[in-house]
C-alpha cells in the first residue's frame, strides 16, 4: 500500500493531464450529433484501462453508445469488485452561461476549492470520478497490490437512461459476476465532512405536448375564444401541486416509504445550514413540501419539476401569436418504494384526464429509474467507511442522496450484487449546470482512497 | 372612373409582379438583423409612390425604422385623405412550418381562394393591403381622376408598436392635416360577405422573467426544496384566469364597456358557423370566457394570452435540470374603455404581488395600444359602405374586430381625425402565422374599391 500511495503522489501531474484530455472530448449522449465523439471517448477509456494494467479490455457495441469492459483477474479465491461508471456527459446547454468553453477544461481556484478545480462538462459527473478508479488500478498495478479481482464496466448512456446497459448485463451475468459493485458518481457533504450515500431517489421523466389549433393564430383575431396551449399547459402543470407543494396525481404517494420520527431526527443531524444554502443559491426562501426539512425534501420525499418548457414566439421583441403547440419536459424524483413505471403510468393517465377539450395532449416517457437503498451493515459499507476514515482523517456520515443512479437497483436484480456508492464530488460542483467542476483535492483524494477500499473489503469479506 | 377601372383591369399582371417583388424583401422590424432589409423596403415604397404619380415623396429617418411619406395635392378646397399602412412584417417563425420560404412569394390556389392567393410573410399584413392604395393612386393618376387630395404615410414599425411614428405625427401635425385617415389592415367576413371594421381591441404586452436560484441546478440534488421558476411561472400564469376564463387581475374589468342585450343580439347576427370554425382549426372545443359567444369573445371582451414561453432544457432528449430562470411573453387584448397603460400597471403590480418569496419577478412592458371605435354615421363610413356595395354587389356589414391597430386612437388624439378601416383580408389568411397569404381576388377588389371611396367621400363630405 505504501508503494501504491507513493506512486499516486509522484504521478499527480500526469493523472491530471490525462483527465484534461478525457474532458476535452464532448461525449454528449443525448444529442446524436455527438455520436462520433462518444465513440472516440469509449476508445480513449479502453486505451486508458489497458495502460493502467487491466489484462483484458473490450469495447462492446450496442444499439446506442458502446460500453467499455475491462478486467484484472488475480485469483478466483479473492473477492471480485465490479467498478461501474459512465463516460458520457449531460448536454452543456445553456452554453452562453459558461465562463469557459465546456469542452476546453481549465483549472481555477474557487472559494470552496482552494487547491483548484477542473472546470468542464463531465468533470465531476462522471469522467473525473470513474477515472479515479482507472488511476487507482494503475497505482495498484505498479505496486503489484491486488487484494481483489477487479472488473470495470464504463458505459456511455447513463445520462440518457442506460438504455442498452440492461441488455448487456442480462446477456453477460456470468462475465459480470461479482461480490459487490463499486460506484463513484455521488457527493460527499464537504471536503472536511466525508460521507457515503446510503440511498438514491428514482426517476420518472416525461415529455408533454399540448396541441390546440392546427396552426399558429393571430392572438387578436382568435384570442379570447380559442384555447391557448401555453396558457392551458401552465394551468395543467400548476394543478399538479397543491398549496402544500404536495403532488396532486392520484396514487402518487401510495408506495412512498414513511420514515419514523427517530429516523428523521437522525437524518436531520447531518450538518446543514439553511442560511448558507439560501445564500449560495441567492434565494430568499426555499419552496418545498410543507412539513419536511430541506434535507428530507431532497432525499426521502418525491418531487415534480419542470425541466424545460417552450412554445410560441421566443425571439426578440413582441409577436402576438396564439401558438398551435406547447411543450414541457417534466421529471419526478422517486423515493422508496415508488416504481417508476407505475408513476409514469399514473402521470400519463392523470395528465390526459385533466386536459380540457380544446386541446389534445400527448405524453412521451423518457428514461426512468428506480429508487435505491444501500444498507450500512455490509462488508462493502464498512470497507468504504474505513478507507475514507484513513484518507480524510474522519469517519464518513451515511447520507440519503437526492439524485438518481437508476442502474443501482437494476444491478441488484440482474447481477445479484449490492452497490457501494463512494463518490467524492460536492453538491456545489454544478453537475448538470454551466461551469461544472471537480476539485483537485477530491480527484486525488478519490484515487488515494480507492486502494484502501479494496484492501479493507478483501479483509472484511473473508 | 371608367378609365380608372379599365386601367386596373389591364394592368393586373403588372400589379401582381410588383407585389411579389415587394414581398420578397424580408422587412422584419422586430429583429435587428433585418435592419437593412427594412431600409431597402422603405426605398422600394418611395419609388413605387413616385411611379404611381405622387408629386412629393420622402423617406423620413427615425431612431428606428424609416417612414415613407408622400402626397398628391390637387386642390385645397377638396377633402384630404391620409392613407396609413405599414411595410414592416411579423417575424416568420416558426420558419419550418412554412410550405414555401416566407420571403419567396408563390401563388397557389386554396379552398377559399379559388382564383389563387400569394403566399409570403406580409402578403396580407400589410404589404398586400397598403400596396392596393399605391396601385389605386396609379390608376387614378393615369385617368387624371382626383376627387380628393391624398397623403400617404407608410411606416416600418407597426409590428413593434409604431414606436417612432407618434413622434413624427406630433412634430408634423400641419403636414399631416387631413379630414380622414384611410387604412386597409383589417379583414372582411368572407369574399362574398363584405364588411367594415367598426372597432378594434387595444393591446397591453409584457415580458416576464422569473428568477429562482442563481444558476441551473441538478434537479435530483436540489429538487423538492428549491423553488423551480418554470413550475412557479406556470402557477402564476394559471392563477391569472378563473374557472370561467375571466381574468383574475384586480381592477382589470373596471373600465370594460358593457354592451346592452340589443347590441349583442345585433352583433351575433353576423354570419358565424361554430362547427366550421372548429373544423378549420381542428379543435374539439373553444375555450373562451363563459357567458359570451365566440363573436363576442373575439371582439368586445378582453383576453390574456401567453404568446411565448421558455426556460430550462429545450433540446433533444432529457436533462434533469432545475432552471435558474423562466420567461414568458404575455399579451392582453383590450376593449373600450380600457387604457393600456393602466392595464399594464395593474398587471405588473398584480404579477409582482403573486410571486412567492422563492423567486424574483421582473416584468418589462413591450408596446401597447388603445382600443378603438369607428362610428358608422360619418361621411367616411358611408363612402366606404357605398364603394364596397358597388364592387362586391352587396352592402358591407359593420363588424367589431379582435386585432389591434394601436395607432388608430392615437391619430384621433394627435391629428384630430377619425379613421376608416376598409381592409380586404380574411381571418383565414394566416397573418402572424406560417403560410400567410392574400387572395388575388381580395388584392384586386381592393384596388378597384379604393377609387370609389374617394369619389363618394368627396361627394358626401361636401
Amino acid at each position: 500500500m505504501k508503494q501504491v500511495q507513493e506512486y499516486i503522489k509522484k504521478n499527480k501531474d500526469q493523472f491530471l493531464d490525462e483527465l484534461l484530455e478525457l474532458l476535452s472530448i464532448p461525449s454528449v449522449s443525448a444529442d446524436s450529433s455527438f455520436k462520433e465523439d462518444v465513440q472516440r471517448t469509449a476508445e480513449w477509456v479502453e486505451k486508458s484501462l489497458k495502460k493502467a494494467g487491466a489484462d483484458y479490455v473490450e469495447i462492446v457495441e450496442t444499439n446506442g453508445h458502446p460500453i467499455v469492459y475491462g478486467e484484472k483477474m488475480v485469483d478466483k479465491n479473492l473477492p471480485t469488485v465490479l467498478v461501474y461508471g459512465h463516460y458520457d456527459v449531460q448536454p452543456p446547454d445553456p452554453v452562453e452561461l459558461w465562463d469557459s468553453p465546456p469542452f476546453q477544461p481549465v483549472i481555477k481556484k474557487t472559494e470552496i476549492h482552494q487547491d483548484g478545480a477542473v472546470f468542464a462538462r463531465g468533470a465531476c459527473d462522471d469522467k473525473g470520478q470513474f477515472f479515479m478508479h482507472i488511476k487507482a488500478l494503475e497505482a495498484m498495478s505498479h505496486a503489484g497490490f491486488f487484494p481483489c479481482n477487479m472488473k470495470f464496466m464504463i458505459e456511455g448512456e447513463e445520462e440518457v437512461g442506460s438504455v442498452h446497459l440492461a441488455d448487456f448485463c442480462k446477456k453477460n451475468v456470468e462475465k459480470l459476476s461479482c461480490d459487490v459493485i463499486f460506484v463513484s458518481d455521488t457527493a460527499i457533504l464537504a471536503n472536511d465532512v466525508p460521507s457515503i450515500t446510503t440511498g438514491l431517489r428514482g426517476l420518472s421523466y416525461v415529455e408533454v405536448e399540448v396541441t390546440g389549433p392546427n396552426k399558429d393564430l393571430h392572438s387578436g383575431v382568435y384570442g379570447g375564444a380559442v384555447g391557448n396551449p401555453l396558457n392551458i399547459l401552465c394551468e395543467m402543470i400548476a394543478s399538479l401541486k397543491d398549496e402544500k407543494n404536495r403532488i396532486n396525481i392520484p396514487g402518487f404517494y401510495d408506495a412512498v416509504k414513511v420514515y419514523d420520527d427517530d429516523y428523521r431526527r437522525q437524518m436531520n443531524k447531518a450538518p446543514f445550514d439553511l442560511k448558507k444554502f439560501k445564500n449560495e443559491l441567492n434565494i430568499n426562501a426555499v419552496n418545498g413540501e410543507k412539513g419536511y426539512t430541506v434535507v428530507e425534501q431532497t432525499s426521502i420525499r418525491p418531487t415534480l419539476d419542470v425541466n424545460g418548457m417552450w412554445g410560441g414566439y421566443i425571439g426578440e421583441g413582441a409577436k402576438t401569436v396564439l401558438p398551435s403547440k406547447a411543450f414541457a419536459k417534466i421529471s419526478m424524483r422517486l423515493v422508496p418504494n415508488q416504481d417508476p413505471d407505475v408513476i409514469t403510468e399514473l402521470f400519463i393517465k392523470h395528465f390526459q384526464s385533466i386536459a380540457p377539450p380544446s386541446v389534445v395532449v400527448k405524453v412521451t416517457p423518457h428514461h426512468g429509474g428506480e429508487p435505491a437503498v444501500v444498507p450500512t451493515d455490509t462488508p462493502e459499507y464498512k470497507a468504504a467507511e474505513k478507507a475514507m476514515e484513513i484518507t480524510f482523517g474522519k469517519r464518513p456520515i451515511p447520507v440519503m442522496g437526492g439524485g438518481s443512479i437508476p442502474i443501482v437497483p437494476f444491478f441488484e436484480k440482474i447481477l445479484g450484487a449490492k452497490t457501494i456508492l463512494m463518490g467524492f464530488g460536492l453538491d456545489s460542483d454544478d453537475i448538470h449546470s454551466p461551469n461544472e467542476h471537480y476539485g483537485l483535492f477530491n480527484f486525488f483524494k478519490g484515487i488515494e482512497t480507492i486502494p484502501y477500499f479494496y484492501a479493507f473489503y478483501a479483509e472484511l469479506k473473508n
